[in-house]
This record gives C-alpha cells, structure tokens and sequence, in this order.
C-alpha cells in the first residue's frame, strides 16, 4: 500500500482534488491509470480508499469509496527541542519521531543554541514523507521556532518536564509519563543554568531520559519513545 | 571530558603507549601539551585517568593516575540486523545503539537483503566514535556478516527474538525482554515467510517492536531502547 498526502478534505468526501506535487508524482512517476486505487491521508486522522478518475498531471482526482477514521491515541507528545548544528541531525529527527509517533514539535532557541534558523518548509516535507511512510494518517504539528524565555511565558495544559544535563536529583521520564507531555531537549551544550532555573520556576519538572550521555537528536527520539512505550504497557 | 580510544591496555597498566591515529589526534589536531591530563578507555570497560608524559605526533604516551572501572550492566543486548541499502542509515543505527547501549552486532543477510556487502572498517570508526562521543567504556561487538541460515545454525544461550512484519500472533517486546537478548530486525522488504517459520522452529519468539510501521534502522533502535528502558525500570 502506498499513502499520499492531500491535507484538503474530510470524512465527508465523496472525490478529492489532489495537490499539484502529489499528482505529478503518481501521473509522471508511478504512471497510475485512471481505475487504479489511490490512499490519500489528510494528516487529520482519515484516509480515504478511490479509484482515480483523473489522472491528469497537475490535478489527479479520486472517487472516494472508503474512508478510514484513526481513532485518536490515549496520549499526547510535545517535543520543544533546540535544532542541532547539524542540519541532517535535526531531520533524521523529525523522521525518526514520526514514525514512532509524535503530535507536536517545537524548535526551541536557546542560550547555547548552535542553530538559530530553521529551515521550516524542508522539515514539512521530511514530516510529510516520514508520514506517509510509516503508513500514518496524523502529521505531527510542527510550530515556527521560538525562543526558551517566549516558551516560558505561555499556557500548557501538559505535564510540563525538561530534560536537561546537570548533575541535579531529578526523575526518570520513564516514571513521570502522563496522558499529556511536554518535554524540553537542550542543544549540543545543554541548556543554561539560568534556563534550568527559569523551567523549574515555571514548574517543568526536571527529568533524566538514560544513564548514557545522548547527542540531543538521540535525547529526542529516547524521549518520544520512552513515552509511547510506558502508554503500552 | 574528552575521551580517547586505545584498546591494549589493561588495569594493572601503570604507563600507556597511544596508537598513531588516537596520538596525531592528541599532539597535532588538540595540540595536548606533556603534563596534561588525558582519559582513555580500552573499551572493555576501563577508563585510565592520566597524565601526558609524550605527545609525539605517532606515539603518545600516558603515565597512569587512576583506572576507573565500569560496571557490568544487568543485561546483555545482542541484535542481529539486515544492513539497509543507504548506507548511512545504517551507520545512523551504529552511532545511536553505542549511544542508548548495545552490546554486540551482528549484520545479517537475509533473502530479501538489498546490501550484501557491507564496510567493516568503516563500522567499526563510526562505533568508536560513539562511543567516545557518549563517554562509553564499552565498545559494542561487530561481528562479520553472517547468512540468516547460518545465525539459525549457531548456538545462543540468548532470549532469541525475531522482529518481524507479518500479521501473525506475536508478542510485545516491552513484556518479554530477558537478561539476555538476541533480536533478529529484517530488512526493507522484511523476512521472507521461510526465514520467518525457520526461526520458529529455531525457537526464536516472534515479537512486534511498535503499531507503527518503523524502517529498518529505527526497529533497530527502538528494539535497542525497549531493553534498556525495561531493564532500569
């Protein structure tokens, strides 16, 4: 099965249009033929089963005669993580997180940060692709960057915890998982002590994620696992 | 801390000789002066605090403080795993196993392998280097390509597992992770159905790793981080 992503419709449609850069893909290179069956998720938690009954190269349509409703899971993931220097790090992380699953994702900028700009349209795409991949039908919501103090001043209902470095008592994330997570990965250099004291004054909880000393991509995708996991057992 | 690699040493080891590539590091790269102090690991588990006594660019040379011993962790983690056909995907899954914690790999052919040659050499640098990044004192186990008939035929006091892809009655591994652990994780297309009842009836337990349809190198490291996880709970 092959999934593609046209994000404008919902569990009422009937036929779909679908984006331009979908449609070259299966006109030009699968080369489907109109009667041919399509999946088409719209990132929102449906997929709809058609037959193409257009398979025109800038607007593919499809008649839709299944549609699949994913039911929502029990839990909710939030990573404000700090992109890493590396570009590729910090992708391989966005792919990695989709997979394993993962509802919203916050690129942090931080005292220590190495990497003040994002490059928010390929990480879409990377999320978009990974998506599809792995069969999903949510794509995670990825936020424009924000700075650690503006992160501080606003609302969350979540379980709010950071994960930082510093040898400090705190708690394993594997004990402290709850319906609703937000968790706060530091750059390559840890997050600041002010940055650690500021989080523990807006009530984040202080967390370790592993014994082993983890690069910040790796510190992402232990955290989002090591939250989906505790929620199964 | 900076660790450094430098496997023929041992604890009773009062002085150090450093091999070339780790001493043109020290001396040219760092330009470590005689009288400072360097940490290396012989990857067995032992770490030599020292000090610099010769920083000749091809032979460096440690006078020997402290030997601090790590550990044995509680459990053994041992996967065997397809090699995936990027290969940087598969060096990714190298990288982040040394940093979560892996004890041994074994690259696996199998019938449906899209790499059939692997880089040994290479592996082995991308291993090392994990594990000084992670400041590890073990360094994980590569073992040469092994044939899935030939891994069935090898002997193993190991909890055998094998991760695979098919609708079939299979068990969590989060319930069923053992002190010691042998994971067979298959390649892009999977097992083939015949790999799958040859384990089997090797007595390797069939288990799911995750709802989510993960690639190859991500099994890997999601199987890695479920042994972990549920043996420091």
């Amino acid at each position: 099965m092959q999934l593609f992503y046209e994000p404008n419709f919902d569990s009422s449609a009937t036929s779909i249009s679908i984006n331009e850069m979908e449609s070259r893909h299966i006109s030009k290179v699968l080369r489907k033929s109109i009667g041919e069956s399509i999946y088409l998720t719209n990132g929102l938690g449906i997929c709809a089963e058609g037959i193409l009954i257009s398979n025109h190269p800038k607007k593919c349509k499809v008649e839709v005669k299944t549609i699949i409703e994913e039911k929502k899971p029990n839990f909710r993931i939030h990573i404000a993580i700090a992109p890493t220097k590396a570009n590729d790090r910090f992708e391989w992380f966005l792919e990695k997180a989709t997979e394993i699953g993962i509802d919203e994702i916050t690129p942090l900028l931080c005292d220590h940060s190495e990497r003040r700009k994002i490059k928010a349209d390929r990480y879409e795409k990377v999320l978009q692709t990974a998506m599809k991949q792995s069969l999903k039908y949510r794509l995670p919501l990825l936020n424009p960057m924000i700075s650690f103090n503006d992160l501080m001043k606003s609302d969350s209902d979540s379980k709010k915890m950071i994960a930082h470095c510093e040898d400090d008592t705190k708690e394993k994330l594997s004990g402290t998982v709850n319906r609703d997570n937000l968790i706060l990965i530091g750059p390559e250099g840890d997050f600041s002590i002010d940055e650690i004291k500021k989080a523990i004054k807006h009530e984040f909880l202080p967390i370790s994620l592993s014994e082993a000393r983890l690069r910040t991509e790796t510190a992402g995708i232990v955290a989002c696992h090591t939250v989906n996991l505790m929620r199964s057992l």
